[in-house]
């Protein structure tokens, strides 16, 4: 995170509540879901919650990109029909899954204080957590932003 | 677009004011922009408009990626906090770059048709117009949907 960025591009990444992730996979062909995440200052954080067993195989696609490839994209962005508002802040770089250990344990945490969902819906002691090391970051902002 | 879908699919896809655009560059690592679209039943249909000069290379890395890479996935979704009410549609495919013709044409009609904004903010009449020819369909929503 850097100083000289603009006022709203930290305001954002700590107030957002989904970002869209975007892998690849080994045939080189982008696959994206809706994410929710937290942000420490470095790393980016999200979970990867159980869903239905009809898409279980959806729900690994991201899984299993991210094992073969691990470069991925988080694009945190809301639509507004006044297009002079938009904004986006794409984050990229590499991936790891964490499943267990100190910092899955904190990242699981972070999650907990940002979403007041997980005091209803636990989020599992296992569940994998993408951890995303930020390499490339760019930021648009429309004139009324 | 398939009779046995759910109707919300059918509903999103054509009320839908916005998705996410996944490219892959020559390294096999993912880039996402946030689009609009329209979509006439059969292809998707995606428009570059310009930006400020200082996103210019940004601007262009879809277009570059699509040019090396057509694979591409657009990402259609909305936020809320209530994750029972929370869907996506995921559409994988390949793109092409239009840039004239009848069918750019059309598309750009499709796209005005679609975005009061174009009213006041003209779709330059040789504005690049990524079509998506789906390939892939993944939906998914929670239960309160």
């Amino acid at each position: 995170m850097s100083e000289s960025w603009p006022a709203w591009v930290a305001f954002r990444l700590q107030s957002s509540r989904f970002a869209m992730l975007s892998t690849v996979d080994t045939f080189g062909r982008p696959h994206a879901v809706p994410v929710c995440y937290a942000y420490d200052g470095a790393f980016f954080y999200s979970p990867i919650d159980r869903k239905p067993k009809k898409v279980a195989s959806e729900k690994l696609a991201r899984v299993r990109n991210i094992q073969s490839n691990a470069q991925v994209a988080l694009l945190i962005t809301e639509y507004t029909d006044v297009w002079a508002k938009l904004w986006y802040i794409l984050v990229r770089g590499r991936a790891d899954l964490l499943r267990s250990g100190e910092v899955h344990q904190r990242a699981a945490q972070l999650l907990k204080q940002k979403y007041w969902q997980y005091a209803r819906r636990a989020l599992a002691a296992d569940a994998l957590i993408v951890r995303i090391v930020p390499s490339h970051w760019n930021f648009w902002a429309g004139p009324g932003v």
